[in-house]
């Protein structure tokens, strides 16, 4: 159970660790981070973000919560798992954000030490815009929250961290298995970002953009990407985003056969299935 | 010179038709039209959409006109000039709002009888409805709208009907050559669609939808499509869009690659192109 005793421990304050932090606050809990910058603590605890915040992980400070939220990129949370773990008392709980889950949460419930519960959590919420400064926890609301339990974890912790999504406002709060989970966003999020980016840099389109309409703006809203955070999530997650970006080549091979041919029935017959599919999606 | 002694036909009174004849008669023009359906003409008269209507081509009616448009699908617009072009009185002015253009433009003014010309404009706006019932004239606010002149059109012809767009409120009005014009469809109408289409019908997602956010939205808004008119679209303009389908695959073919290989340097770099580009089409 998630109560207001539990002290709640963020590591890395970005945009979404930014933003846990004010939404957890605002509820009552006390809060506290660890990140790498000494103005992003000052930023965030001048603004009201956190209780307390520190550069520097020790056993002094980490040890005074029960509750872990790793806001990190995977190679850096699977890191400072490696490094401070020691740090974090008996009975506390982990938890993550992170937008890949089979390579991150395998690897690090191996690797805490006897003691520790570590659950992943995926909040589906981001803006495109990064750090402490963006911070703010209205992006939750009616955003999707995915638990992504595993057989290592005790029902009473998934709770605990099902309830955390719900005190921070999100809309739908669901579990996914981490490799459920992963055909979800790597279809769902990876391939529309790799269709994206692609449109986006496979012609120079500067003597079309006085035309470019709501379609190819649409397309490539998601063009403008993190390298960073992405590369990393795209590769952690390969084997799953290459079969959906196969399964996505096919049906434009098909498209394509269809147009070289001057197959008509055939481009209309996935028109129509497409039309058809599309229309259970409308708001 | 567009002037208010103009009269003008519109031959098809679909939503693009009768969006014209409400945005023209609006404007103190006198507006007649010829469609298939005596339903549509009722329909019409009775929202004041236009001055009259028949649907029977005859030399008494079509000879009273001096600006024929012609809202037709491409197949039916060459049909209909065939068989009715002696209809039309000496020294009319045509032109039609077609969306592919060098199929088209060519052809009718090969067939076109002495005396008549046809200057070819493609008005860049619709919606995902059809028929004279949803005609509304403002979806021409905030458009393009493209007047596509070859060497066959006088001056004063494609400034008339660059005069038409103007009347009908499109916001911006450019000439491109047929090429350029289906150069450019190709690639932000066409192409985005068939990727739409790809990526909507390419994976059964039902027991995803729970988890479908605004990327996946977004990217296959436009996979809801007319099949009867797009796949017409697409044939008429099959090489260029070939040519634009094999840009954009060589490209995601050059993503996987970069996936597949876990060369991180290589999917930052297109992400970058990709960001830095997409910054530009801000609004």
């Amino acid at each position: 159970m998630l109560t207001k005793d539990n002290k709640i421990l963020i590591v890395g304050l970005g945009l979404i660790g930014g933003s846990y932090a004010q939404g957890l606050r605002a509820q009552g809990f006390w809060v506290g981070a660890v990140t790498r910058s000494q103005e992003t603590i000052d930023y965030a605890l001048g603004h009201g973000l956190i209780d307390e915040g520190t550069t520097v992980p020790s056993a002094n400070f980490i040890g005074r919560y029960d509750l872990v939220v790793f806001a990190l990129y995977p190679h850096t949370l699977i890191q400072w798992i490696t490094d401070y773990q020691q740090f974090i008392k008996d009975g506390a709980l982990l938890t993550d954000v992170t937008g890949v889950k089979g390579a991150v949460v395998y690897k690090v419930q191996e690797m805490l030490r006897p003691g520790l519960e570590f659950v992943g959590a995926h909040p589906m919420a981001g803006r495109e815009v990064y750090g402490v400064r963006n911070a703010d926890c209205s992006i939750f609301r009616g955003a999707n929250y995915i638990v992504t339990p595993t057989a290592a974890n005790s029902g009473q912790a998934v709770r605990t961290v099902e309830q955390l999504g719900e005190t921070l406002g999100f809309a739908r709060i669901s579990r996914l298995s981490p490799e459920r989970h992963d055909e979800m966003i790597g279809f769902l999020s990876q391939l529309t970002h790799c269709i994206a980016m692609a449109l986006m840099t496979c012609k120079n389109v500067e003597h079309l953009s006085a035309y470019t309409g709501d379609s190819f703006r649409d397309l490539t809203r998601i063009a403008k990407i993190n390298d960073e955070m992405w590369s990393e999530l795209f590769l952690l997650n390969r084997d799953e985003l290459l079969g959906q970006i196969d399964l996505f080549t096919a049906r434009m091979s098909e498209i394509r056969e269809a147009i070289a041919g001057g197959d008509s029935e055939a481009l209309r017959s996935i028109m129509k299935l497409s039309t058809e599919r599309r229309s259970h999606f409308d708001k």
